[in-house]
């Protein structure tokens, strides 16, 4: 085995033991960008002179006795929405192609602070306004997309091109490519993470959080991301626990919700089948099933857009004025489009999100968490636009890729991808698992006791390889 | 001295030790409505009967030893945005003719249940969408207007014919009304009282307030009215203190703010050098001011229009498609402009109250309170639509009279309106004091001190009495 290809909790203690030395595993895995490159086009910007260098000050900081926990040596990738001190930011547009940040969004900051070396800037779907990142492909089957608009991180996690891949969710941006690339995904609390230094999509939607291979690199790289920044006016000022000392695994008398309505309907069979033997898993660990009314479900799509696209035309009106031309025009077109939204429109999205936001609290007096498909089918070949589901129904791809997700970003609530297993074709499936408001912990635990029961979470796509399958 | 005129607190001591039954101070208080409703027309409804036959409830209750407490048979006027069981609830348009609700807003309730006596509905500026209040006259002078969109209220508590007077407050709706009349009114924090069953003009900036005529009065109704209603989604879940008991009038130390730009620009010369002088009060009470600028100042306005006006053209819409000609032309023209505003336009407006909200939290790192004029000018004559400024400058009075007070609802800080005399012209002058989030009491206990050591807080207008000046 090599070192890109360790659990990152096993390459911690190797490196904690000073049996790995943070050069080795950064050398490793830059070889195995190398080799992933070419076929899966993940990073937007690879910094491997950078990221030896650290890596060499990592190795001297340990060697010397000054250990910094977990994540220490430990290779990050950052989804180019995030601002990096000297390092392009360009949000995989031609629009911010000049954009060389001073200073470090707050979260690279936490995790660099915490010994991270980050490896490079991963590709995202234009200024993270879509779900295919049309730059990359899916490890797991080039000829189709990783997901977006975290695509870069989500392709490569999967490819083993790193150990955490930061991510953001505004309507399932770090969910979708975790599902289609078969990584975990968490999408934090709406105000549990700093947003500071990350280019906006829709404020009030937009979260910050992490994709990994396992769950509890999730829980290690929470502890560090989580807490109060008084300059994001979302953020929300709410203790961080240890989170990664309170898996516990147990699930006993844990309630499940299962949705009788929206979340398995026009979902492909493998898809719903693999989450519902998730579901089962858990019920054999102790866990309790009750099903749920998902409220508001018919108004999810148009609240969503009611808010994504006014809020992302007012982030990008100057560019929008100034360099219209420099935008992808699916991009372009939809900015556009929002622009000419009227503000009372917006406010009854708003409106909606907020009779969505009541409603799903009270569903929480009767369940911990709710399980549910995180997307209607496994990854999309890129030419893929429509599904046709079996009642005859055609759904453009685009928008059936954020109908399960939105609902965790207008409500605000934790959400965490797990992945289920593979489809005929070896494409990965999941589910997620969406909690109380800063109760990432449930989440997270139930992550714990999923992986130790099952063999599907934390593997690495074959492509670029001697042994990969024909 | 006639029952009508009691201070709240004497009247409540009389009742309470059974020596004014709660039966005569309701019929005192009628009579005076009838002398003085020609001459202010306060009310939009009175309901006489029916407060004669909660004054006799009241009077048995306490006959029986269960006394509610210090609001217990207290008149009560409430303005007619607020929804009340059985009794029309125009919010003083057309369009509401005929609404007469199965319940009474929760903060009507909380009165209610706290044993006041409701004397009567009183009118507001088309449903709270303006300053003047049409309908109604200035008890100090009835040539001119009362303010608004409370202005019934102001009116009715200036002229003893209520206790109490309910507002709201979205651009100054409470503070304008009791700033124009030379009564005490209260903008609680956004949030610390439920505004539920109360027609919204703005949302986001709506709050729900009485006015009243002395400091201890607001302080015995905010205890009523604040606290924890989860269907206000604005609603806070924050310990409500016995305000009352609080009030001990010691501001030695208290650290004044007075602002060197913005509130003192364009405010005629009596209305500032009364302001300075209700500080000089505060000061020889060992007070201590301190200098303050005024944050994102010359944007106040076009963040607080570019908020309200889509907020309420969204709230109206329906009424506007169906029945626009039963509105004032006034308040049709801004609704309909309301609804021509771009999403775009209200995020920036947006945008700009949430800087303005964090760069005012800062400003109370060095000072306690901001004390600073809540109107330019004491109340305009009715016809006065223009105000010229010793520079030349030419202001609508309409805009004036929004200008220093639509700080405080941007930033949702709790204000406290105190008259601090008279002009030549026996018109009120007064003051406004804000403080931090939900600090209430502050404001109360200031209030009290300033009360004590002067003679001007209290008063009821000479109108329609034998013994009026000519």
């Amino acid at each position: 085995m090599e070192a890109f290809e360790l659990p990152l909790a096993t390459a911690a203690a190797e490196i904690s033991a000073r049996r790995l030395s943070p050069v080795e595993l950064i050398d490793s895995v830059l070889r195995r960008i190398e080799n992933t490159e070419p076929e899966i086009n993940a990073f937007a910007h690879v910094c491997g002179d950078r990221a030896r260098e650290q890596a060499a000050v990592a190795e001297k900081e340990i060697a010397a006795g000054r250990y910094r926990g977990p994540l220490h040596g430990i290779p990050l990738g950052v989804k180019d929405l995030y601002d990096t001190a000297g390092i392009p930011s360009t949000s995989s547009s031609e629009v911010r192609a000049e954009h060389v940040p001073d200073a470090d969004a707050v979260a690279v900051q936490r995790l660099v602070d915490a010994g991270m070396v980050m490896v490079g800037k991963t590709h995202t779907h234009e200024f993270a306004y879509g779900g295919r990142t049309h730059t990359t492909r899916n490890p797991w089957d080039t000829d189709r997309i990783p997901g977006g608009s975290s695509g870069g991180s989500g392709a490569a996690l999967a490819a083993g091109s790193c150990m955490v891949g930061m991510g953001t969710d505004t309507a399932g941006s770090i969910r979708i490519p975790a599902n289609l690339c078969g990584t975990v995904g968490l999408k934090p609390t709406y105000g549990r993470t700093s947003r500071r230094g990350v280019a906006s999509l829709s404020w009030s939607l937009d979260h910050v959080g992490p994709l990994t291979r396992n769950v509890v690199d999730c829980a290690h790289v929470l502890r560090v991301l989580a807490g109060h920044d008084p300059l994001d006016p979302a953020s929300v000022d709410v203790a961080v626990p240890d989170y990664a000392a309170g898996l516990t695994g147990d699930v006993r008398g844990l309630r499940i919700g299962v949705p009788t309505n929206f979340f398995f309907d026009h979902v492909q069979e493998d898809v719903e089948a693999s989450v519902r033997a998730g579901i089962e898993v858990l019920v054999g660990l102790g866990a309790e099933v009750r099903e749920v009314t998902i409220p508001y479900a018919d108004q999810v799509l148009a609240a969503e857009w009611g808010i994504v696209m006014p809020e992302a035309a007012a982030y990008h009106e100057e560019s929008l004025r100034t360099k219209a031309e420099l935008f992808r025009p699916d991009t372009r077109i939809k900015l556009e489009v929002g622009a000419l939204i009227l503000a009372t429109d917006y406010i009854k999205a708003l409106r909606i999100r907020t009779l969505m936001q009541r409603a799903w609290r009270k569903l929480f007096d009767d369940v911990d968490v709710v399980v549910a498909p995180v997307q209607p089918f496994p990854a999309p070949l890129v030419d893929d636009m429509e599904v046709t589901w079996p009642d005859g129904t055609v759904e453009p791809v685009d928008l059936a890729m954020v109908r399960l997700t939105s609902p965790a970003n207008l409500t605000g609530l934790p959400t965490l991808a797990l992945p289920t297993g593979f489809d005929v074709d070896g494409l990965p499936l999941g589910m997620q698992v969406t909690g109380r408001p800063f109760d990432e912990a449930t989440l997270l635990n139930l992550g714990t006791a999923y992986e130790r029961a099952t063999d599907v979470v934390g593997r690495i796509a074959p492509v670029a390889r001697a042994d990969a399958p024909a």
